[in-house]
Formats: C-alpha cells, sequence, structure tokens
C-alpha cells in the first residue's frame, strides 16, 4: 500500500489524536497516517536533546511512508524540535505552536495572554517567543502543567484531584487577568469542562489543535497539496506501544470508531 | 576505569534511588554502578513488550561495565522481564518482587495484604503469585496506582491533591480489611507519610526496597560475593536523559549529596 499523499501527523503518544479529529472534521478527504510513540511517551518531562533525538525518527518513520506534509501535533516537539526537522527533511513541516500563539492573539482584548504547557514546552520560551512574533504588546504568563498529562492518560478529567491539579496550575495566570489561555499540550482540551468553571466567564480557551487544523487547511490550499475529491480519507493508526489502556485512550482522544492499529518499531 | 565488582543497579528512572539508599545504609562498602532509563521513563504503563526490550537494553549496558550481580530497582521491570533476564544473562539478577511479597507474609496478622503499584505490575499478577508461594492463606487485594509517578517526579507529595489521590487507591484496600500495604513501586515511599495517615493504625506499610537491600545483603554474604573492607564504596549515576528537575529528584530519592552524573545511550 503506498502512502503518497497522506498526511503524516505524529505525537508523544495519543493526546495529538486530538488534532486529527480536528484535521478530519475540516479536511474530510484526507488521508492521514498518525504515529504516537507510545513507547517513549511522555516527551514533556524529558531533556530538549532526546526529544530531538525522537522527534527525528519519528519524522524519518513518516517520510519513509511517503507522506506529503508532516504536522507535528505535539506541544513539546514543536517547541524544542522544528528547525531541526526542517534541516534535516526535505518536505513541509507544521508545528502547533504559531497557530495557538496567532489564534490566541486574535482572541486577546487585553494583551495578557496565559499559556499551560508541559515543562519543556515552558523552558523552551517557544510560545512566549511565537506571540511575541504576533504582537509587540501582549504579555506572556506561562505555567507548567505536567501533571494534566497523566492525569488525561488514565482518564481522571473530572472529580477532586484534576479540579484542585487545575486550579493550581490556573493560580498565576488568574492572578495575572489573562483573558486567554492557550491548551499548549494535545492532552488538555480534555479538561476544557474543568477548566472552564475554574476561569472567569470572559476568559476564552484556546485549543492549539483546533487553531493547527485550521491553518494546516490553509497550507494544504494555499500550495495546491489538499486531497482531490469528496471520498472519506483514511486513518491509520500507528503506535510504538500498545498500552493497557490503548482503545480507551484512542477513543477519547479521536471520539467515535476506532481504525486497526499496527505496532512500528522506530 | 573498572566496575568489576561493583553491584548494578537500574530503574525506568531516578525511583530506584530508594533502594540504593537502602542499599548503601546496610552495604556501605559496595560500589554501586545505577542506570536510570529517564529517557524512556515511565515504563508501568507500558506493554510487557516494551518492558522487556528496555530491560534487557539497561542490563546489557550494566553487564559490560562489570557488575557481579543486577539489582532489578524497578517493580515493574521485576514483575514483567526476570525470566527473560535472567535466561539471556549469566550473571545473578535480584528483583525487588519476591523480597517484598516475603516482607508482606511476615508483616501480617490476618493474611489479608494489599499491593499499591504501577498498572504493568498490577496486570502481571506478580504480586499475588510471589505472596502465595509464601503462604496459602494470604489474600491479596492489589490496585493500581499510577498517578503517584507523575505526582511523586513533580515533588507533589504533600498537599490536597496527593492525598485525594491516595485515597481513592487505599478504597479498595480499606474496604477489604488489610493489615498490610505494599509499596510497590519505587515511587511510593514518598508518600509514606500521607499513607500513614490514611490508613488504620495498626495496618504495616511494607517498602520493597528495604526488603529488597536486606535480601541482597544476605545474598551477598551466603556467595561470598560481598565487598571486603570497610572504606566506602563509591556511587556512579548514569542515566539516558538528564531531565529539568534531575537534581532534585535524585536528592529527593537518594538523600544527602549527589555523586557526578553521566549521560549514556542505550
Amino acid at each position: 500500500m503506498s502512502h503518497t499523499g497522506a498526511l503524516g501527523v505524529f505525537d508523544s503518544g495519543l493526546g495529538g489524536l486530538t488534532v486529527v479529529r480536528a484535521l478530519r472534521a475540516l479536511l474530510p478527504s484526507e488521508r492521514i497516517v498518525y504515529l504516537g510513540d507510545t513507547a517513549r511517551v511522555p516527551y514533556g518531562t524529558k531533556g530538549a536533546a532526546t526529544v530531538v533525538k525522537y522527534a527525528l525518527g519519528c519524522t524519518r518513520h513518516l517520510v519513509r511512508r511517503g507522506v506529503k506534509t508532516v504536522v507535528v501535533a505535539c506541544n513539546t516537539v514543536s517547541a524544542v524540535a522544528p528547525d531541526r526537522l526542517r534541516v534535516e527533511f526535505d518536505l513541509p513541516i507544521l508545528g502547533v505552536i504559531e497557530p495557538g500563539a496567532r489564534a490566541a492573539v486574535r482572541a486577546s482584548r487585553t494583551g495578557r495572554i496565559g499559556v499551560l504547557a508541559t515543562a519543556a514546552t515552558i523552558a523552551s520560551g517557544a510560545y512566549p517567543r511565537a506571540i511575541a512574533q504576533e504582537s509587540t504588546r501582549a504579555e506572556v504568563t506561562a505555567m507548567a502543567a505536567p501533571l494534566l498529562v497523566p492525569l488525561a492518560e488514565e482518564g481522571w478529567i473530572d472529580g477532586d484531584v484534576p479540579r484542585l491539579a487545575v486550579r493550581r496550575y490556573l493560580g498565576p495566570l488568574t492572578r495575572a487577568a489573562v483573558d486567554v489561555v492557550v491548551l499548549g499540550c494535545t492532552h488538555y482540551p480534555l479538561f476544557r469542562p474543568i477548566l472552564e468553571s475554574e476561569v472567569a466567564r470572559d476568559v476564552v480557551l484556546v485549543d492549539s489543535a483546533e487553531a493547527t487544523a485550521h491553518e494546516v487547511r490553509e497550507f494544504l490550499i494555499e500550495r495546491g497539496l489538499e486531497h482531490p475529491g469528496t471520498a472519506l480519507g483514511g486513518l491509520e493508526l500507528l503506535v510504538t506501544d500498545v498500552p493497557r489502556t490503548f482503545e480507551e485512550m484512542a477513543r477519547r482522544f479521536l471520539g467515535g470508531e476506532l481504525p486497526d492499529v499496527e505496532q512500528v518499531d522506530l
């Protein structure tokens, strides 16, 4: 089977399926090959050099499968590895940081923007940098919220424990009176109900998965790379490990029916 | 530098330093080479085949450094990989499950034993099996407590969030009226103060790190493998990734001063 013309999407694990879900809603006829590096998840707690090494391996695998464009559906990789990936590979590589930053600047009335992301993403300074590219008056308050990843993967997305964790992470953002909170990790949209109830009513939550899907669509159309026709595109799921709760997790992030899954070695 | 005669100890991350700490208290003159696979941590949420592959890599690295014995300071690896490691390598390989199981059976008056461990350890059934080897009348209630690992790594070891998580995990054990709780993951001893306040006063907490250190000492003496002399043995720390919070985490698990650390590629 040839994958020429498919969109390649990868993430450290299954969280990036929130990006796939948004892509399929906007670009239903695109074929998508998704690679989740579940054997080495999470990336967000690890050092930049390790994340770059893993990202090179994931991209190489997708390129070998003949994808036309790679969407890095992982904030941590998008924060620390995009330049290196663009040097190594000769195809378009789109990340999630810039779309999220642009959407945040558009949504903010006061210019006070909050960012929740993994420790590695926050340490990289990628969001404040990308936001500064879009607006010179924005003030960014960034907070690492690392526990939201394992909480999401365990399915603890409502109840006291995630609520208290979310409240603690939002503290500095609330004190800075932000009017936008960027969900700077593909896992965080699962906490949207809690997040919405813990911020003031006029605070806008920006989901970088949705913002990215919109920009991918624009990019494909501009370049004439979009898939022709109206037939539904297929979805292929590749993972490096099949975790115990794979199906439950994949369904949580992707919604609806699951395609077949193939285990690959990078 | 030769490492012949050192004890090799490995874990998925830094949690196994709780075993090193216990070993150094009992066997101060042993040299110890510790390998933490921090680039691929955690193991406890991953599939058995992936954990076995990683465990083979860690053991191979320690064997190449000439260690005399390997202590698997990781409950997940001890649960799913020991037979495979013993087939592949021609040196003694000691795990943490059997020592913890024996200590639990000794400590229990009622035979009702609770186990908290990672999802992979619980799924393996290793603790109930090991406990059944020691006592035919024991009744085991085992509960996966996966969030305690990231909570420990983030340093959230006191306060509301870990207390509520611990309470939720202890629920089935309390309802089963266990009189012993095995801390079946090297991270869990960090929650001892919370655990003690959340169980009835007569419930004994069994730390598999301490139980393992005692059995390693007996094993070395029986085999005449213990290090001669009374000079303090050195400690070498090897990691596959240097995480952002490495020093803080290592100090939390090991206590006291940190030795130099070397990053290795497996």
